[in-house]
């Protein structure tokens, strides 16, 4: 049997989806529960309209501590004229929540009578005297809580279709149910195939990949309110994988199946879905995620939807909220959450397929007036770029990209509010920043650095478009750091230069040091490949500055135009062979367990705008600056120095 | 011993039990647990960072189907030039994850190459050709996931205190972690006590009352992060409660009561907590919740903090957001969702005691350009208004109120999302609105009704303030319903009228009619006290239009100026023996099982705006009125007749 990957528009796979589980009969509630009306019923979903049935208060209640009465005897009470009131005949006491005597229509706070005895004493027990004297007439039906005052019998409580919160629960109590009708939780079962799939904690071989997706896809679909099976990894199989999705289909109300859904050599999902029931879209034209497969198993008895998920972790994560989260919300017969969407500015050109519904993830966050969208990196396999997403920005088909600065709607997976914490840093890459975002999460801030190089920090500042910049750029005129370019980028602006670390570059080589590297003029060798970070990067101008000192010609380095963009880039290109030396920082190699050839020690130094640096958001970090943990860790790292951690070097352009 | 409370401001109040905590060694995380990675970590909080243990990938991955090579031997490849590499000394095929080999340096996705056999014919196994022919040249690795391209060993995964989320489970164990450490989540006993209290679920005598704070406070831990521990009913006994809090104490890292915390007869919180340690605040100044009591148990090896929270649930589910969600937070080391903030205007004037930081409870939507909070009734007791809030304002202490039309800040317990799909409906109360609102739950809309009556409905649409109102106001001139008062009220607006129902109107009376009512003229009678509806209702215009067509005087009839705001409210006064007679419809009286006299037929319509009659807000509205299982519905109904739902009754001043 062959199958063919067609990719069709998302709202046409949706829909071919939709009129399957319609005809199935499975496009609304899948049936109902009736659980005890506890803590566990918290996020459950209402499966019926719940009216009360009893009213609350059930009966008048006294609203405070204090004495009923019946009001038309007070209305003689003034200040002038005290009136007396006959414990037993005319008042009794009565506790907040107790019942209001047939007789009253009104209660009197106890700080409002005199309680006397005998003689007019002032009464030994308060709430038990001889009589009252009161000053005042009251109102009738003052400081009771009438029958149904809060919940009328009859009157709807919640709708159906409601998750019901904390407080509805009080409700339901209140208005005389102590059961509740709900939906019952879907049940999915999650099947991870692949022969190289290794489960967590297994130590992963070459070719061998650490099974998450099914991981990562149950609490999806926990959160969501379903009840998420994940099965053991099933080998690249026709018929292991047919007997397993059998055995789930018939314990479950929807299979999902990861990988395998593309139409490679061991790509059995499709053949599995065709030998149990009917394909019935193969390829969305959806970015990450094509190879989705939406089908339909017939067991005969009862029709089971099945999806298989792309493997990468991106298109995994993004096809169950694509597909899955609606459908689950219809099972429950509740509208699915909205995420909240907010406008923002892109703070970088983007190319989309013109044939795709394009999903990118993105940063967000505030700066000056603001609020700006950064993408990350777009590769399905970087499941990184996920965990950093504040936010989907959907480009749809027949759009080819967007260009920088142009307004987008993010679909946001935080609340606003979080993003009012959010530090962000566009700049050099340094392994403290790191260490950084780790103590401000602690103060409730949320550093997100973009890595840009340093001269890419300073134009984004002079864009408006960070808080900070980390950068060490030395100018080859004078020799100094930082200021004759801020100078030069940022006429007119108040810039606060602040030191963040001084640290050692140098050569990141191979452990061993197997092509017998020591200085710059190495890097001419025929057999030594060099890669460079990108332009703009202060340890790019750090090479030329040196490479111009010694009089070696950049042309003459073989990979000098290979690029990459942060030191552990560096790091992993050497460590994964694919170059010799690099220049970097010490921290870089030593977490890669590479080799260093110490060079050039320089400042990093935090560049900020005046407007920022006084800011309530950027306060802790300049507190965390001060604090001798963090200092500790910094000056732990090899090629460290926190001396200078801190300290103001220059207020550039302030009035 | 004897307890006083003094009532002491909120922030004086946090701050000392912050300090208490602190000397306590109570003020940051309680613990740690090394829990399994599994989608049961979802929602847990990190209590170490977490740095990668390896790369992801962590080889050299193929990032298509395709045909591994050496870049340099490609780069003669051209259109015109095909060039052929031979399999398995100059290529091999790899599927998507697999590991590039050694001599590689970048794959052809397969549908680039010419798979051919021996005689340069098509292959027959695309993935085993005697060769591949190639036409373009290739960038050295292309198509490649490199070492670390997601994650790199030693890097940053997550910091401290994040709360774990689906996707990053997956980060995690892309990483190389099988288990991860986490907060420890807090014990929280919750102990309800109180002579008067009965369990859910138990009828409910007069003076008895369900017991279902414990059930809203652990529901509340639950969503904060703890573990609640609901104890039994304790009766109001100083002993059994000292017993009580002393068991739980041991077993707890917290003890919440509720309630006794007032300082009534029968209120031994305090004396209970002097008893076992210290009362360090009896008393705060915050509406509702006064009475709340903060103490520290001494249990010799440690203290545990104890809460007293008042009885009334609105004050004990706020005492609970106020002084606890943040200390779960700070124990679980991590930040407390923050709710997000809005502005918007209040519809109605507030007064608030100056003393007090005051919480009002507020319903939110919006009408046009203007997001609206109208307040909620205020009473701590009742319930009801938590559960249809949308958030809370905080008018702080020293302002004594808030004017109508000022801008507050709301802290909302929805998503702004949701508020766009609510409709806010002002005006006259039907109990057919209690019913569309259930319908229209299932259509994604939220209907808030705010009771105001007819005429109260009109000038809320003349402010911008409601998407339609619901209204029956008989022109005592015309005899006509509505359409007279909107062109006086509403002139040079666009507004169409459609009808809701019809309905009869009459007195509602006790049971068995025990004082011998049977017309409007009975209402003079000294034996009878009427309850009447509120200026600008239009049952109480229906009954001045009549009393003056009778020749009535409303003079005559005894209780004439004491007002219900609701049908039900009527209905609630004369079953709770207030009143023996008001006007109102038979459906309220059916629903407290009282008399009916039925008189006059009534017009009851939606009066809307032209500018929202066709929005897509209230399109589902409409659809809703034309359903069939909606008309039945509201037929079923006493008095009501749907004959004319839908119905256009006629545009007024449409250009």
């Amino acid at each position: 049997m062959s199958v063919y990957l067609h990719d069709i528009p998302l709202p046409a796979a949706q829909e071919k989806f939709k009129q399957a589980l319609i005809s199935a009969g499975l496009w609304g509630r899948l049936g109902t529960e009736n659980i005890p009306l506890d803590e566990q019923a918290a996020g459950r979903v209402l499966a019926q309209p719940v009216w009360a049935k009893i009213s609350s208060p059930h009966y008048h209640a006294s609203a405070m501590d204090g004495f009923a009465v019946r009001t038309v005897e007070t209305l003689s009470a003034a200040p002038a004229t005290p009136l007396t009131l006959l414990y037993s005949a005319q008042t009794v006491y009565v506790d907040t929540g107790d019942p209001l005597p047939d007789w009253a229509d009104g209660v009197i706070p106890i700080e409002q009578v005199e309680p006397v005895d005998e003689g007019d004493v002032p009464a030994l027990d308060a709430r038990r005297p001889r009589a009252i004297r009161i000053r005042a007439a009251l109102t009738p039906w003052s400081h009771v809580r009438p029958v149904g005052e809060d919940i009328v019998a009859t009157q709807l409580v919640l709708p159906e279709g409601h998750c019901l919160r904390p407080v509805d629960l009080g409700a339901l109590a209140a208005s005389g149910h102590a059961s509740v009708i709900v939906a019952r939780p879907p049940k999915v079962a999650v099947l991870p195939t692949g022969s190289e799939l290794v489960p967590v904690g297994h130590p992963a071989q070459a070719g061998e990949i650490i099974e998450y997706n099914s991981l990562v896809m149950a609490a999806q679909l926990q959160s969501w309110g379903a009840r998420a099976t994940r099965y053991p990894i099933t080998p690249d199989s026709f018929i292991a994988i047919r007997e397993r999705v059998l055995e789930a289909a018939l314990n479950s109300d929807l299979v999902l199946l990861n990988a395998g859904s593309s139409a490679g050599a061991e790509d059995f999902s499709a053949t599995v879905i065709a030998s149990l029931g009917e394909v019935l879209v193969h390829g969305v034209a959806v970015r990450p995620g094509h190879p989705v497969i939406l089908g339909m198993l017939d067991l005969g008895q009862r029709s089971v939807p099945v999806v298989g998920a792309p493997g990468y972790p991106v298109s995994a994560a993004l096809t169950l909220e694509i597909f899955i989260a609606g459908l689950i919300a219809r099972w429950l017969g509740t509208v699915p959450q909205e995420p909240q969407q907010i406008k923002a500015r892109l703070t970088r050109k983007i190319t989309s397929p013109a044939g795709d519904d394009d999903y990118l993830r993105v940063v967000v966050g505030r700066v000056g007036e603001q609020i700006l969208a950064a993408p990350l990196t777009r590769g399905a396999g970087v499941i990184s770029s996920l965990v950093r997403a504040d936010g989907l920005v959907v480009i749809p088909r027949g759009i080819q990209g967007l260009q920088a600065g142009e307004q987008v709607d993010v679909k946001l997976y935080r609340s606003p509010a979080e993003l009012e914490h959010t530090i962000f840093a566009i700049g050099s890459h340094d392994i403290a920043l790191d260490l950084l975002a780790q103590y401000l999460a602690g103060a409730d801030r949320r550093l997100v650095s973009a890595n840009a190089g340093s001269m890419g920090g300073l134009l984004a500042i002079q864009r408006g478009e960070a808080h900070l910049a980390g950068s060490h750029l030395l100018d080859p005129g004078t020799g100094q750091y930082n200021l004759p370019d801020i100078q030069r980028i940022l006429p007119g602006r108040s810039i606060v230069v602040i030191t963040l670390v001084g640290r050692e570059q140098g050569l990141i080589i191979a452990r061993g040091n197997p092509k017998d590297l020591h200085t710059l003029v190495d890097l001419t060798r025929q057999d030594v490949r060099y890669i460079n970070r990108q332009r703009g990067a202060g340890t790019r101008v750090l090479l030329d500055y040196h490479l111009r000192q010694m009089g070696i010609a950049s042309t003459n380095i073989s990979g000098y135009s290979t690029e990459e963009y942060t030191h552990l880039g560096v790091a992993v290109a050497i460590a994964s062979g694919r170059a010799d030396a690099g220049m970097g920082i010490a921290a870089a190699a030593q977490a890669l367990h590479l080799d260093f050839i110490p060079m050039f020690e320089e400042r990093y130094d935090l560049i900020v705008p005046d407007e920022y640096h006084n800011s309530e958001l950027l306060a802790p970090l300049w507190d965390v600056l001060q604090q001798g943990d963090f200092r500790k860790a910094v000056a732990s790292m090899p090629g460290y120095s926190v001396e200078h951690m801190g300290e103001l070097v220059a207020r550039v352009g302030l009035k």
